[in-house]
């Protein structure tokens, strides 16, 4: 529990929501460099890039859109009563650098600034940018070995390149995480997949490698509460990673993304998994392909934004727990 | 059973439904001062008001797009059979005199007009504004003791004041109405609530009251049928107000409203909630907090037509029961 | 089995998605004319015209939109796992002449070109244009006498007359379809059905003549698969076309159209229904009143061009099965 | 001068503008069957249909659009003084009955209500709806022989036929106008002319009937000022029309029309050519094509809204002159 | 000239410019009461209040779309060279206090906030907001007297009262500014006001009082730097303000804001007349009515960013002119 | 001037401009390894590709909807008389291969595909893609040596390098042609550039090499005609290219791109200077920037194809002068 009165959003009762600068839940900015970074527990941060896309790109303004919606966000969860910000010192700690010319100077950018996150013992929450922003992250993540991963997702992301052999795509960077072996693939767990497929061989290379993937279907058959407690039972007490592809929502809710699935879950849906991996020894998550140019309405980034919040939720109780 | 001709709306297979002057579902317009206005049963009326607003503007222009999109509204409920046309003579009054510069001028305007409304034996049906307008005409309606309240909403609108100490705002008319004895709390019922919380006093001071607050997670474990056989045995048969907040529903389905939350109940659900009011004891009913700018496409107006449409029936069937 | 590389789709694995002259599903182009027109065996067509709409026209432009977005399907369905490529020879014919200046003639070039797709032996899956271009189509199909016919719609569509008598528009194609018996009723079986009535003479003489129809409240207690088992057996062994108005689908998730009504049923719905008609005998589809300008963004073209792809799938297996 | 409250508009100092139900420029609502239609001087109407249109639709939803921005319009011209609404009787006459199903029972249903207007005296100010909404206008209006006519317009719509010789189409009612006698081809004069073009056989025609043809360049080189000298010059004192196609003016100051043209003339250039017809003999005036699917922003119908008022000083300048 | 890397912006060779938390140019966010505000010399601060408005509200957003919009603002000026960030020290000042819910408070929360700024030293550049924010903007700043001003608008904003004797709205500020003695009338000069009238109470009571108002047309024909001259000359070498109303150009550049009027000037016209304003003793500046719900799309907020640039370098030259 | 039907493009005439698969003007699409490649004159070509952006990308969608638009061109020039389609063989060629996922790899691909063009002797007139792609059309065109270039731009695009030294962006594709000796830059004239500038290395650099860059506002103070009459002398007889960034012009017109700078040209103006290019020895053509993202109205869109029309009549008429 802190009492760090620097570390707590502004209200909305004080300051009307649609003033100030906009950061992360109108959290303070603390740069990677400022002092005070030391004392953060969880950094919410900005991934803005999509140079992986192979489709409609736009996720790059993902990370700006969703801080503006964010400022809507209140203090304390309805359902579980939890307050993150007094569970742990949240901050934003702004945009990882980035570069839309390179891919490879890119990845590289992005890896560097998250070891200096894990340098300081930060929990981050990341908001990209499109999928392969996972990867790099998960490259600073996993120094202690492989992790285990919950991926909400309508696509495998399994993939092994595009356009005659092109690696590092936002369709492939779990294959590349699983040969670096940053996951343990018997700990990998995919959520909601759907849609026309090319021809599966994702599917059956992600499933030869042991990782388990929940079509719609099963979804929607056996329940939320049902699969999330397969969910639970496989990542098990070791340290686990959270991904969350906006497009595994059904696209009524979050049209502001690059390659939508039609039949997908609710966001009520997501809510209760999300909340579902509460208690999990999480050690980090990210909420990536909001692409505002699909959803200038920033429909899609309010939904992104709440997501944000719930899985603050339940990184600040295993922050918490780990303490 | 009314069969006066000057009171049936004008039918889409006379006139396309994209012409003529827009008024509530093709309704004459019959101004609160005119001759007709004694023979109206059920009156439509506008609120176009949003200085109670604290973060989004834009419920002002709600009136004129519901008018708009209310143009597409036949005359038969598909399920129950009602005809309201044929039930009671309804009419569009026009809107409620407003001022967008002033907030205590602007509440004593709008409780003028519903006076006017009262004394003429008029059942109100509005269509707001932001949700602060039930405040001035709930005044207008509890002229003969506390009312009982329907809500539907994803907020409590139950606060004391924001930005210190400002205590007319649309995120506290309930609290004023059951201070001024307007409402009786134990017939206060709020169902839909969700939403990242301030910190839940206004929660506390309403149970503390005795208003019936039903989370959303609650309706969605019970069931729409469930939660409404309680709302029903709550108000009983004494005379009761229904207020319906557009923000009630998810925002996949009413992006169009200032304060989204997601997680919501569909608009199915809206449906078969406002179905199981009848033969209740229902005084009048507004709906709320639809705000064009955020949805100019009008889909959300769609919706909050349909909605009205929806409440009509069950007003006309309280009216005729009445009668 | 068809190993014929020509009717092929381009993969998004070799051309991004959003390169290329937008065909339907990147299949090759083949006019009716064409040396190659022969061969095919499904032949997706465009009828770029909404001179039957009563309300908000548009969707003559449905053809267009839906081409392109359409250009993000994969060749192999998820959940089934059937390659309608592989299982016949599917190719775009472009769009049937159309008139937008007369109804009249308007009809009777439709019905030409279908003709034409009949001595060809080509099994049609249809993009509209709004409903009434249904009614030139089944006038080609039904040749060798009354179809049965599954429709997934908000609306009868089984009017007698508009604005005084005149009995072409979208309210009407299936009235005239059964009066000029191309449709048995007793084959005839409509899903969705909902929104605000006129009187309900449409609903009335359907039943008379012995249509099925199935509201949406029936729908949602009974639950899609005991719906469909219903259909299954109502239409039975013999030839069946499937109609497919997009307006059956709510608008949370098809707000692109002309006549929406709140209340429907989800894509993920939509897409078992149309599952479940695999194995019937289906001599052709159609899907409509996709209306662009009332959904710039995309997201209704791109939930029909998905609806289009499960058509296609059990077209192909129906046509497979039969051959 | 009239003095006549009545028929004064709503002042936006009194009633908010987004308030009220929407008439054109906040004026009263009178029928054409209404006693007060009687003391009418000019009327302004609405023709909501699009039945002529051969690209994209969308006009038949302009008049209440323009209605619903109207209601941003003051009392007093800026420039000239003028205030319509005390020289002339002024009212909301409503919509012509139109038939969005038949072409050629739309064209009579108008000029059935036009001729009502004739007969009252009443000078009509309408708007459209597509560019054929005119013939039918002046075949009531013609009465007493061929008008001159000033077209603000990037089409001749000297057309005489699309799609294999189908004569009514917004492309051909000036033909159609002239053959009929409607017009006095010496006396007609088109303003802002271009884009590409089919053959050109359309000017050639009209000129050969002596139809003086402005094309933009023209117009751009010599200015509006020089330009309209000849217009008042050619229209001279005899009776003269006034039709506005809103596609006249460039699109980026009018992007919601069905057939838009670059390279047009600015909406002040606009405003300083209508004001040049102040003096002439104007029997009537009318605006088309604006498209509000083609943008719901309004910004198109707040255009189109203040060049009503710009012609409807002209009219009222005229009308006091001939009274 | 500042040779202070501190109150550097950051170049877009370095972060692309989607990337990093939005403030003002990408200026430094130096709070108020933060150390470095001492060495601050120009300020951009926002004012998102829009509580003046009198018809549609939306400018409470503007601060926040212009932020995100001027992180495309590079360093140096392409037609004069000047770099503003070298002759000043720059830096956002984060957003002035306000209440939605109440007029006087806000009025005097902003002002309270001025004051500070004042006793820094701080030259105040700021983006509203409405218009009536420019009224406790001047409140603080005319501490010495009553200041100049050159105003770009429209609309003239000297009127008394709306709704019955309202006296603070947007459309009023400059009555009251004249009144309270902050403006010395025979130094203000409106520039390309246009529009209906009410009845012209406005402009008579501004000319009596001694205020210059430029008509648009006066504008257009005499040429801005005809205009500018006489500017230049009225407001002389005494302290002057600048208010810009992003409605003063024409509504197919600016659509975003909640009065337009057509026939405006452009933004090309827009900058030169800025330009002209290099050398005269400015004390401050703002910009207003930029209102986010009517241009999602951000280009008013673009225009508006780049028209912050304009300003931002005259007022750096005339502070460095006074150093 | 030829008579190959074959080669005309489809009338709106017969086919509705909504309807047909959309190829550049209704074109016949000739794939560059079909037998009439070889017939073709001028040839249309997307390139979808905006690997090169380093702020908002979109440009990869500009082919489609231009194509798309550009459904509504007709055949003959409005102002000039000039029928394109008559004068030489035109077609659609589809687009060039590209790769989202590797600079270096699409460079090569497009380079390639513009080899086999020039191998068939097709002038080729391209559609971006942002405006990098114009560096591997000049690569394949420049065969025999540097080439002059017009280029109409708010920028020069002639930086080094951006985020440390890459090299390949669509800021630097004219500095990287200079340095590999495809342009001449004493050929070499940019016409419009503006907008805020990093620190005018660019500009210095170009002026160096002898490059002629016609800012804005030089522009505007000697008129159009002025101003090509010099760009007509520099480029002289020798082989020229057109590149036509539509940032070029004023954001009003064309709002779809993605680094719009305030202040430009109109529309109007673009078409008169392409205009006055008739006669000049014109091998190429492009117009490039054009994100449909960014304008999903498709505004800009139109604007560009009727650009693409404006230059396909100057190539035109030099391709007839040379044969």
């Amino acid at each position: 529990m802190t009492g760090d009165d620097f570390f707590q959003p502004v209200s909305g009762f004080d300051l009307p929501r649609f003033a100030g600068i906009p950061t992360f839940m109108r959290l303070p900015h603390v740069g990677i460099a400022d002092d005070r970074a030391a004392d953060v527990d969880i950094g919410l941060i900005g991934v803005p890039w999509d140079g992986g896309t192979t489709n409609r790109a736009g996720a790059r303004h993902g990370p700006r859109q969703l801080r503006d919606l964010s400022t809507m966000i209140r203090q304390v969860h309805p359902h579980t009563g939890v307050n993150p910000f007094r569970l742990a010192r949240c901050a934003d700690l702004g945009d990882a650098p980035v570069n839309p010319a390179d891919v490879q100077d890119a990845l590289a950018r992005i890896t560097g600034f998250y070891d200096q996150v894990m340098d300081l013992g930060i929990t981050p929450l990341s908001a990209g940018g499109d999928h392969l922003v996972s990867l790099p992250i998960l490259r600073a993540l996993a120094r202690q070995g492989p992790l285990g991963m919950v991926q909400f997702d309508a696509h495998t992301d399994l993939f092994d390149g595009y356009f005659g052999g092109f690696r590092y795509t936002h369709g492939t960077p779990f294959r590349r995480a699983i040969e670096e072996e940053l996951l343990d693939p018997e700990r990998v767990i995919q959520v909601g997949i759907r849609g026309t497929m090319y021809d599966g061989e994702d599917i059956a290379w992600g499933e030869a490698q042991g990782v388990r993937i929940i079509m719609i279907e099963e979804l929607m058959e056996r329940g939320v509460e049902h699969v999330m407690d397969e969910v639970r039972e496989r990542v098990g007490r070791e340290p686990t990673y959270v991904t969350f592809d906006i497009d595994g929502i059904d696209p009524a809710f979050a049209p502001g993304t690059g390659t939508p699935e039609i039949g997908g879950f609710t966001s009520f849906q997501a809510q209760r998994m999300i909340r579902k991996l509460s208690g999990l020894n999480l050690v980090g998550a990210d909420l990536v392909e909001v692409s505002p140019p699909f959803d200038p309405s920033g429909g899609t980034a309010w939904l992104g934004a709440s997501l944000l919040f719930e899985l603050l939720c339940v990184l600040a109780t295993a922050r918490e727990a780990a303490a």
